[in-house]
């Protein structure tokens, strides 16, 4: 067994519920990921609602895909609520790095809130890092170079852990990084593939704690389950792909996770 | 013929127009279904936009999934457009119970405009009806006992008709309660299936007018529906299972709802 | 070699950035759809944030679906930046002539925004035209006649491309008109379509500059695929439908747009 199957049997049987503030893009994708990880979704983005539900939460999950100054209050209001009670916050900065909005917001709820866990893509946590990224949109632009170094400064930076995900994924707590190397070439097909990891990395933070093993442990489950979706040649496209992508995560084995995870 | 069958195919020569006011969560779900159910959706939430798109519909569909101060000033606007006008209001308190925000205004939009239906989950039925049932999140919290006394307490209290659903369905007027008994179990794995049934609701509402047969002929031919989603054996997981439940609504025979239908 | 089949390979290596503010309906579907014709998308629509992004992108999108006033505002913004540095804007004014808010809303952008294409359906193209169309809530009303002429007339009004989309499409800049007589019946049960073709409508003028062959083309390989979505008989209704229009879309061969091509 590895930790990550390990971890994967907790998270099932503790059903962790975990709040959004997230974008209106991908919210579905990720309420639905969120239930196939093994978790309990609750969007919900009203001050007069936002503290009474984290307070329910396992982990909370601040997204800033499509942020305004209301949802912007909305995430830091949750994000303090979560500091107060010790819940875990992951923040996805999505498409940070290519408007000083997105630039100067993600900064702000770093200084705010205590982040558990940073999930972005390379482009965005070599941005974050200081370390050259580009980002195009919400999309990274390859070539950014040594990203692992860079997911390992900003851990060492803001004391969370960082998951800096593409082709190859890294995940560093600032003195360890852990480098994976499974996912299907269709990931990149599909929008919002990272905003619905980050729903992921809620539910093994929530059910497991915000360790280095627990995000490395979602991001396993989850790019495992992309090669799964796709090894039996009926995925013929993006649309396929995603239907499948929900399939093979909610009934993803043990056996598969143990003998696909490729781990350095 | 049962009066489920005979009311899908009135609702298919009607196709009514059904005006929502939902969640960012689940609504592109409930545009398909609605359609899939044989009605036409419009999703509209601004003052300026509301009273006059409410005037064209066949009923309105009020969901507070994902309420803020904005939309549910809204909401109040078309519930009370609607009665102006006639047309029904059907009521989805998501996650009433959960925080106090949600229970305020799911008992503001009851005291302020005339709900026709309320359909939630036994959760949030057995917290209206104040007997003790338990949300979490936006998900009923199993164990709710004698859910069928709740619904027709709450249609008794509110003059709605009530459709609490689960693994049981119980839809009831205040004197008569149903009890529905069909259902795939992955209905339970895709967010949102309470919401898309809401929607299916107001296209059997508009198309036939509100009454305890027309909310138990939406109810029952969704949950026959997903059970032929699942008949061929090509459901897999959330994801497929979602896909051919569009499908499977979209196409249902008649002789499907009459023979599979399970009411007592 | 047609020319929407060399208009194709060139987006695919293009990949332009389109920058989209939208309604919260089919979003998702959109940044999909986005994608699969070769595209990238971003969709923000916050004051402070807008601006920034538009200079980045190769093609605005406006579509008034869930339009309220800080929506609006922001496609104005949008629009006027776009202006400013000669990236093309696309409006689908969805639901227009439905209600007065949304007619105003669309004459206001089209007075203070330079609009590169119009993309509606049958009905709204209609009422934009005063040629006597109907809307129904966001859909079309059969039966209006001589589209046509209202495309080439709303055309020759406005200075934009413009495209009415239905049973059969027709593209018109003002003096010519070309008829396009693809797409699948399954078109019409799936909501959004008309909002995605918007999007590839984006993503070509993006990639190859608005003009009457770009905008035909657009449509031309979203209709197409749709026939190809439905050819090997494995579509059984919206469902499956949707996810294979996905994958066609993606998958695409100049082959088949080519030879399938309905055109005159």
């Amino acid at each position: 067994m590895t930790t990550a199957s390990d971890m994967m049997q907790k998270v099932r049987e503790t059903c962790p519920l975990v709040h959004h503030i997230t974008n209106y893009v991908t919210v579905n994708d990720c309420a639905n990921m969120c239930i196939c990880a093994g978790g309990s979704p609750v969007m919900t983005d009203a001050e007069k609602d936002v503290p009474d539900m984290v307070k329910l939460a396992s982990a909370v999950v601040l997204n800033i895909g499509t942020l305004n100054d209301r949802t912007v209050d909305s995430m830091l209001l949750a994000g303090r609520t979560a500091n107060s009670l010790g819940i875990p916050v992951i923040l996805d900065p999505v498409g940070v790095g290519a408007t000083p909005y997105r630039t100067e917001t993600t900064w702000r709820i770093l200084d705010e809130v205590k982040v558990s866990v940073i999930k972005g893509n390379h482009g965005e946590i070599s941005v974050l890092a200081g370390s050259g990224g580009k980002v195009r949109g919400v999309d990274s632009v390859p070539g950014s170079n040594d990203v692992a170094s860079a997911a390992k400064g900003l851990a060492q930076r803001t004391g969370a852990i960082v998951a800096a995900t593409g082709p190859v994924d890294y995940v560093s707590d600032g003195s360890t990084v852990i480098t994976l190397r499974n996912g299907s070439e269709y990931m990149g097909t599909v929008s919002g593939t990272g905003c619905m990891l980050s729903s992921v990395v809620g539910v093994y933070v929530g059910a497991c704690g915000a360790s280095l093993e627990s995000v490395a442990s979602a991001v396993s489950v989850f790019t495992v389950a992309s090669e799964v979706a796709v090894r039996e040649g009926k995925v013929f496209g993006p649309g396929s792909f995603k239907t499948k992508l929900f399939d093979s995560l909610y009934s993803l084995k043990a056996e598969d996770v143990d003998t696909l995870l490729k781990r350095d």
